[in-house]
């Protein structure tokens, strides 16, 4: 499956354990935004680790599923911070 | 068309110009995050307000598109900062 993972941590050392952490899994596409293939044992294990690291109380993490990323087109306006893009 | 739009600006200014103006257009998910049904000419109007708000050297906006959000599903981990959520 395809996912999108946005996310909003309250303090800058959780943040960048969740940016450390999502870097080893997926594709950085903008400040707290990744994206990327991951099989369904992998999105668990993404999912398990991340409630792990956020405080559940104050951060906040939205991610968005899709069976195939066919499914939706992404589209940068201004500055496109990842310059290895590898989205069709 | 279903979107979701997530942006980074590197000016508070021009930030809060994006999140004033998407606020009307658009249902607010998360930090720099709306996301939203909206119409081809809609979808256009958007485009072109926000890149002139932008500064495309320094800022950047990435949109998702999707014919329809069924297609996606939305979860959230922790903090559900959109209390009124109508995402099926």
């Amino acid at each position: 499956m395809y996912i999108i993972v946005v996310y909003d941590i309250a303090d800058p050392k959780r943040g960048l354990k969740v940016l450390n952490y999502l870097r080893t899994k997926l594709i950085w596409v903008q400040n707290s935004v990744f994206e990327g293939e991951v099989t369904n044992s992998g999105f668990q294990e993404i999912l398990f680790k991340l409630r792990n690291i956020i405080d559940s109380l104050k951060d906040s993490v939205i991610y968005y599923t899709f069976d195939s990323k066919n499914y939706t087109t992404r589209n940068v306006m201004g500055l496109n911070k990842n310059k290895i893009d590898n989205f069709i």
